[in-house]
């Protein structure tokens, strides 16, 4: 487009250990041109979500490593401000791997299919980036579809605060369980015992989280819902009790080992304890998520389901809001304002 | 007893690496006089099973450690020779924890249960120590109800060619899978393939694992039978499908590891694919039992399902045999005959 100018960050090179703003060089080029059925689209929020570690590593879950000198990987939402295609209006809010920058082209499909977004169950439209998202159908369905919660289980939540974690161990309170979480600052397990109610709390990054599990579930766990990986997996598994169910949502603690994770020494206990560790994809569970969303936004009307945006603003941020993520340092799911005017 | 001698293994040293026979001591003290309402067992055949190496290390799946000085641990089964307790007769076989020794006591609860044991379905009564007992009920339920095979699955058994893991390859080619073993050597492997008729066997002691997996699976594999964890437990991590199923019977390759286990470092595959590990203790599921039994025996009796016992004879042969199944060199379940007169 004539005199407009995209903004958008590239990867400047493969961070050796902990990932800093340095890892990126912010470039303008052209805004482009859509041709006749495709769109242009302009981001409004960018999601930033710990797995994004990945595509400057490993590869993992995000598929694969972002070459030096591409644009860096990134999900969002944004607005239709040109259309060619039939299916799409000058207006529409739309979802997609827009990367990280203000302007994007697509036919739809191609080169990244994008969605037309709509509010869900009467939230605001900002919630179906997380607790009215993948992020709460992970939560939803994770926690009861598959660790299947009965009054009275103790349920362990790592990464507690997070967005995924904090619902979980809202729902999990709500189901009349006794909950623990882990988070990584006094500020989130302050929130979690004060603000989302639940049992208790460990600061994993201040005490020995072995000793304070002991402590806080003398019993044992029936429900581990793990957002972390690592020792932390290690140590809830060594208290899991009989038929406890151990969930695998995420390995925050792994996704800058590049190569070679941590492998749970006590995975055995499965055995002792006649347990399950097993993990989901979510998008394989599509037909629960209209039911998901609406006890969700439920339980959000009732004033039992709390949640958090963290919001930083410009495109100029988002490397920085990925550094805040990992660090733990963001409270609540982390988002990027890269324009909110159309 | 009077002028009778009863020959015990005590553990004279706790091995810092590979058990030896030179870790236990051979002693002979007096065979006890049963009290009022206990019985005087004479021991007819120790089952020697690789978790045993757990008892004289780190404790583990058997239990407490052994100190040095005591009896070695073991189960197996005897013959009643005195009786004083009401429920017992001479002449009866009963199973229990003898301990490495010729004769013990009991009263039927203390210092352990013992158990009359009878011919099952029809089978011999040794087959109530391997196939018609615990180890054949594991295969049969740790298969068909947990691991839930359909016609076409791609199975693979660890440890393929011992108790469990050659019941479960045949259970498994008998269901319409396709099966693939690890095993020791190339005798056990060519059995595998040419007398149980597997489809494919890796002697996991002279090949890359990995790379033969590759070779043989192709498109991944359904499920896993565990026998073994380490390693092994990571390359099949490694290929495994959307939804497989990962059954945790055994870790073999762990049982000396005092302390610090192997932890499976490709276990977030879990995740990527959708799939579940787990475990399971057999006797919470005595119920299945007589129906394990009575289709097993059918089985046997169609001659579609193969048993080994490799047997070593009198109480000096009991530390060799430990040995012999760390090392793999038994070919089948391992069994002394202590005695087989009463």
């Amino acid at each position: 487009m004539a005199n407009m100018k995209n903004a958008k960050w590239v990867v400047k090179s493969h961070p050796e250990a902990d990932l800093s703003e340095d890892n990126f060089d912010l470039i303008y080029d052209e805004v482009p041109e859509p041709d006749a059925g495709q769109v242009l689209i302009k981001t409004k929020t960018l999601v930033i979500t710990p797995p994004l570690r990945m595509a400057v590593g490993s590869g993992g879950i995000t598929g694969s490593v972002v070459p030096v000198g591409d644009m860096m990987r990134g999900t969002g939402q944004g607005e239709i401000i040109v259309s060619n295609h039939p299916d799409f209006s000058v207006g529409d809010v739309v979802s997609g791997a827009f990367g990280w920058q203000e302007y994007s082209i697509s036919d739809g499909k191609k080169p990244f299919p994008i969605e037309k977004i709509e509010a869900r169950a009467g939230q605001p439209l900002n919630t179906t980036m997380h607790i009215m998202g993948a992020s709460g159908a992970t939560a939803y369905i994770g926690f009861y579809d598959l660790a299947k919660p009965k009054p009275g289980d103790i349920v362990l939540v790592s990464a507690a605060a997070g967005t995924v974690g904090s619902i979980v161990c809202q729902l999990a309170k709500h189901s009349g369980c006794k909950v623990i979480g882990i988070a990584g600052n006094q500020v989130k397990c302050d929130f979690l015992v004060n603000e989302l109610g639940i049992d208790g709390a460990i600061n994993y990054k201040n005490s020995d989280v072995a000793e304070e599990l002991k402590a806080l579930c003398p019993k044992g766990i029936d429900i581990y819902f793990d957002n972390v990986g690592g020792e932390i997996l290690d140590h809830a598994l060594d208290i899991i009790r009989p038929r406890a169910r151990v969930i695998l949502c995420g390995a925050t603690s792994q996704y800058e080992a590049d190569g070679s994770w941590y492998g749970p020494k006590n995975y055995f206990n499965l055995v002792y304890r006649e347990a399950i560790m097993q993990g989901f994809y979510i998008f394989n569970y599509r037909d629960r998520f209209p039911d998901a969303y609406r006890r969700l936004s439920d339980l959000i009307n009732q004033g039992a389901l709390k949640y958090n945006e963290d919001i930083l603003d410009g495109i100029e941020s988002v490397p920085s809001a990925l550094v805040q993520v990992l660090s733990g340092e963001n409270f609540g799911t982390q988002l990027v304002n890269v324009s909110q005017e159309s």
